[in-house]
């Protein structure tokens, strides 16, 4: 029996932000007498607990987060979805993201919790944002813009004193981690001439979907083939630290570095030392280990171009991923069962990204 | 007769920087007996003219200039060409770049000296620069790294503080100038997934170059189309501030303009009263009216992102100019004739860009 059915409360359990579509969910809880939407002043973890274990929950059916209420509750690690079991009569999650490594998928599984996550929505902004930092690394953007903004332009008349970046041009890309993301920005890269494509994945994909990308078997093989090395890995307990200083040595001379996946899929401190080295060009990244906390004296380096976590931040993204959300809690209510249920459970997350 | 046949001294005046090919100019000058190549310590134009009438070049047949030269000799106006016409034995003249706005070509025609430019080099790099700045100036890419470098990350945690960009899909973006690098720019954006592509020319293209895109034959019609304008024209008496207040106004309100040809074809100031009223979303550009003294006020404004003219500042672009400026000398030395003279001479160059 569901809700749209029995009739009975459906109490959704709502984090902000909520940014693009407040009206629809005031729509989606106007259209039935038996839907309401609460939400949570908790201030952080120990008053969401509280809240929790005082019953202020005790009829919620759903709970819609975001990745930024993080701050609100912390990570939904096991601790804190078997409180939820306990203390709500909740059935189903959704996360505001396509990573959900805020959430411990595995615990919920176990737990008999559904958990949804809204993929493919942030494709294109990911992949944008990703090639942006690909350009920016290879040709020092950030160091010539910071140059100009020095006022060192009028004394140093070549590009206020920049050094020469490189041409994306007869380069290999090699992009790690070939899901929806690393699909997208080989699209993207198709009118750029670069050499080839290479890929690493646990699977090998089918030849339409490689559409004449080149595939590794291992990430070593990819690494040591690639100029420029895009990472699209999700965070889990298989994938943190995977670029570590024993990968970056069988890397080439010079290769770029760009992650818009997670920040600790890399480890910081090897980066820093490769760039300082010269074995790395560049790294440009949208995602860091500690974030919102990064290490300024990485960030400050010349060749580290660096955006606050801005992959998904458009208005059209948040828009059709706050709309994708909504239409999990609208088919779980119609139906029982969440529209875009996580696609895998396997290799845990674990980690606090914030 | 031929430098090559007479065995007749052959002098070229080269102007630094040379930074990539020294070697193969090395190899130019031993590979005949009667090559010789000098340079100048001219500081400024004074004394580059006073150097002129002491007879300094007199024996100079050609003259390869530079970009950056324009700092030891001003602008190649009428007047400067005629006291090389009268001091020099020059009859051709090679520079350094695509645009060829620091020499006049109507006197270079009159003088009788040939004048090449490096056409085609400079459209993989710069159209990339251009491509970098369309995606910094819809996404807030430059305000989201400042926020982080600021520290404002810790306490705005979503993304900073930055406001939300806009995704470039299924905007309709709008080639102002559909040459080379128009072109390129065009064939760039075949995998982001836009609407679609308006393109303004003083000629329709063939089918074949227009790939789909839709011509507009007026600047009217274009930017009265476009969320996105691309400003890929070249600098001369008929594009003098072409984006102006007028111009500005027939736009789409929240538009983004990207500018990757010359400070002059817009009117800066109008540019900085639209960003002020939100008229203009965000301008992204890599020249300036007054570039290298930009205005500090103006690259200040929190929706402008601006580069120091970094369009062609790869190793491998500026490699390739210099091997086909080199290429027009020697082809010069052989034939009569340079290999690579400029297109046109209509509308012919005035400003002196630096």
């Amino acid at each position: 029996m569901t809700f749209a059915d029995s009739k009975e409360l459906f109490t959704v359990l709502r984090f902000q932000p909520v940014r693009h579509n407040l009206d629809s969910w005031e729509e989606f809880e106007q259209s039935a007498d038996n839907i309401k939407v609460i939400e949570t002043e908790a201030k952080n973890r120990d008053e969401f607990i509280t809240q929790l274990k005082n019953g202020d929950f005790k009829n919620v059916d759903y709970i819609a987060r975001t990745f930024q209420s993080v701050k609100q509750t912390g990570r939904f690690d096991k601790e804190l979805l078997e409180l939820i079991k306990k203390y709500t009569n909740v059935k189903a999650i959704s996360h505001c993201g396509s990573g959900y490594d805020q959430v411990d998928a595995v615990a919920c599984r176990e737990l008999e919790l559904q958990l949804s996550n809204v993929p493919g929505k942030v494709n294109d902004a990911t992949a944008d944002t990703n090639v942006f930092l690909i350009l920016a690394t290879l040709r020092n953007y950030q160091q010539g813009h910071n140059n100009l903004m020095a006022g060192k332009w009028p004394t140093a008349i070549q590009a206020a004193g920049t050094p020469n970046g490189h041409c994306i041009q007869d380069k290999v890309i090699g992009i790690l981690g070939m899901g929806g993301i690393g699909q997208t920005i080989r699209d993207r890269l198709a009118g750029f001439g670069v050499k080839k494509i290479v890929y690493y994945n646990r699977s090998k994909l089918s030849p339409e979907l490689e559409k004449g990308c080149e595939y590794c078997s291992t990430m070593e093989e990819l690494v040591e083939k690639s100029d420029v090395i895009s990472i699209n890995i999700p965070l889990n307990a298989n994938t943190h630290h995977s670029i570590n200083k024993e990968l970056i040595s069988k890397m080439k001379d010079g290769v770029v570095l760009v992650n818009t996946a997670r920040g600790p899929v890399v480890d910081e401190s090897a980066i820093k030392e490769g760039l300082k080295s010269g074995k790395i060009f560049g790294y440009g990244s949208d995602v860091f280990e500690n974030e919102p906390n990064v290490d300024m004296d990485f960030v400050s380096l010349p060749n580290v171009t660096s955006l606050p976590h801005m992959g998904t931040h458009t208005v059209e993204t948040i828009k059709s991923m706050e709309n994708l959300v909504l239409d999990n809690v609208r088919t779980f209510y119609k139906t029982g069962k969440v529209l875009t249920p996580v696609a895998e459970l396997k290799g845990a997350p674990f980690m606090d990204t914030i």
